[in-house]
């Protein structure tokens, strides 16, 4: 008897015949003369189905020292079974124990967060990790297929830099062979630079915030896209974010229905996502917030409690655009209808889901742009290279950046980003 | 006149009709009654035909003050031209200067590199610049093509890790709320824990070497690949690479045609790139070596001369494998046939190019890498978790790290990997 080395995805081309899988065991159970176990190979998980009378007595044994998540490599007759998960179970002949797992810190029980997160590298193993992530995959392919189809040119911006991005205070230094390094918050100010050299750019990437926060929507490391695009406005600037979230949303549904399915994410919910979102000004969120009794002050950026109060009467995801110039970073361009604000929105996803997006049309306006850096306290020295920009042929241009995590929580239903990241990085939590 | 506005790119599309381009002008020069201005729009360039007598006397005086790169507006008719580049020129009718350049830096002339690289935001605009980062793109979405046609999950690892690396001594160190952190040197021992949830993992992004190494193949930030594949062997990762590679290099022929003749790459040494690649065992590279006069002792580890020694007769990569344990890194795994020695492999580019990737089966025997650990001196509390996966089900498997910097150099045949990164980090260069 020759057995086909396959996996478990593959084995509807297998019907009848007899295969060899190796994998990790889920769980065993035992009732006499008949044994259970599930076998997960990294590609699907595939009962086995032990018949004590057709083994040999050493498997039967082998069987029962198995413990949870020993490495093994079974062979057996593919069969369809419609109560099996995947449609298929593996009558088995043969069983080699690879190797045999120490106690599994994980059980099948309700574990505290920060024991889950301790053991992440296990944690991962579990079905609702694998599917988020799994989701994450996709949206994280389907980001560079809309870029790279959309014509874009991908740009790697760098993590060490000089200068300084957005918040002076919520950066992470290093040295630098004797001078002093940041770890970058964003790479938009140097997509910027390769406008004038492709006209579409985006970079896609880690980035770091220092921040002192505790939230569920607040991570110190997390990856971000951000496509930046010249001769483009703040309008063509919304229009390619609602092609975006759409293109990634579609791409989750129709590649995704299974990790979806074990989420159980209601996937009606994302089937109504489709282009043009509602765009509401700042000005009349404010309004729309004293309506709902909040007293929020024009002004003011809005907190996480606001943009719940906007988006609940929104199935889709909504534009808040035209922020205060005093809510938002020094390089957003100032809005010529009304010099008080800026040419900018943030995209807040619906089911409270907040701010997965934020963009702008950028000062392209050199003294406007060192006067904002100024008023900011900025090290304008820093900025040189930023500034030449608008000395060589300035140009419109628009761009935003998309939060990876916060867009999987959103698409996958889940609460806490720090599930959307293989090994998240919290302010108190850098192992493992 | 209703000017269609378009792009360069889509000029073939517009022969005849009259379009607008708006972009950045790269060269002027006049001839009294006949004036030329190239333009680039970052989809192509296309020559501008100015004639006195058919313009405006504004859009002349205009064009007598165009500086290079200043951003322009240019309406005119499609042409065909065959000795135009794209095949196409502009009869120009209307032209709005956008923004007028300040004495732009870089000039047609010779520059210091440290000149350019001062003005790497600017540099990038540059034809030559402009090709190489192009097939970086290209390499780039190849590389995430291939894993995700087979069936690889991608892994974000972190680059902020408590643990450490390879080679302690060139970290780069960060405050963390009071801990220490350091930057990733890799992501491999993170892929590895994925292996048991996906079987086929990968991650993709910036990794670090605080290295004080100044030759043309170091960046102290590079961007690297590195898949992993539970119950792979030594044997089955060197095929993967072969494939891996082949494929990066036939997408790079495909879709980069035009920039690799920018660039004047000799293709036909791409074109002979085929599986099988020549494997060379470590000892036998040894005795070639001796054979050319070299003096390296068995247990070296094989220096950039050594590799251009080897790779000489060769017009593939080659791969050279089972290196010397005290060689190479901790975690590889043991050579059962010879304990000296590691399952590992590096490919060596042809042409002289060097290391492009560095690979090996991982030690799986928990007390074995317990072992490597000690006799390295590694701190073993850190590496806990990475021993957890020889604990809970360990197995066989393998994977390898490519870099993206040294591979887009040897397609694009260009000497300096400092150019094959959009803002390259040296020793002494942490700006722009």
């Amino acid at each position: 008897m020759t057995a086909h080395a396959t996996e478990i995805r593959h084995l509807s081309a297998h019907e009848g015949e007899t295969v060899t899988l190796t994998g990790w065991v889920e769980t065993t159970r035992s009732h006499g003369k008949v044994a259970f176990a599930v076998v997960r190979d990294g590609t699907g998980i595939v009962q086995c189905v032990f018949l004590k009378k057709e083994l040999p007595e050493s498997v039967w044994e082998a069987l029962g020292d198995l413990t949870q998540e020993s490495a093994v490599r079974v062979s057996g007759t593919v069969k369809p079974d419609d109560r099996a998960p995947g449609g298929y179970e593996l009558g088995v002949s043969r069983l080699d124990v690879l190797s045999l797992a120490e106690d599994y810190p994980i059980q099948p029980k309700e574990h505290g967060v920060d024991f889950l997160l301790d053991h992440r590298h296990l944690w991962l193993r579990s079905s609702l990790q694998r599917a988020s992530l799994k989701v994450r995959h996709e949206v994280e392919q389907a980001i560079h297929d809309f870029f790279y189809e959309n014509d874009f040119v991908r740009i790697d911006t760098p993590i060490l830099t000089g200068s300084i991005g957005e918040h002076a205070g919520t950066l992470f230094a290093t040295d630098y062979f004797g001078e002093n390094a940041y770890m970058a918050q964003t790479g938009q100010l140097y997509v910027e630079t390769a406008c004038p050299a492709f006209r579409r750019v985006y970079c896609f990437g880690p980035t770091f915030r220092a921040e002192k926060s505790k939230t569920r929507r607040h991570l110190t490391e997390f990856w971000m896209v951000e496509p930046e695009v010249a001769f483009a406005d703040s309008d063509d600037n919304m229009r390619l974010q609602e092609a975006f979230v759409c293109s990634i949303v579609e791409r989750a549904l129709e590649r995704c229905q299974e990790e979806l399915e074990v989420l159980e994410r209601d996937t009606s919910k994302l089937e109504v996502i489709r282009a043009p979102f509602p765009r509401i000004s700042y000005t009349e969120a404010v309004e729309i917030l004293h309506g709902k009794g909040s007293d929020i002050q024009w002004g003011e950026d809005l907190g996480a409690p606001d943009e719940a109060l906007i988006t609940e009467d929104h199935a889709l995801p909504v534009f808040i655009y035209n922020y205060p110039k005093q809510a938002k970073a020094f390089y957003m361009k100032e809005n010529p209808q009304d010099p008080r604000t800026v040419l900018c929105n943030d995209l807040l996803a619906p089911e409270g889901y907040g701010e997965i997006i934020g963009g702008s049309q950028r000062e392209d306006d050199l003294d406007r742009l060192r006067e904002r850096i100024r008023e900011e306290n900025l090290p304008e020295e820093a900025y040189g290279w930023y500034l030449d920009l608008r000395r060589y042929g300035s140009f419109v241009h628009s761009g935003f950046g998309l939060g990876v995590e916060r867009t999987v929580a959103w698409i996958t239903g889940r609460h806490h980003i720090r599930e959307m990241i293989p090994f998240p990085r919290l302010m108190n939590r850098l192992t493992p």
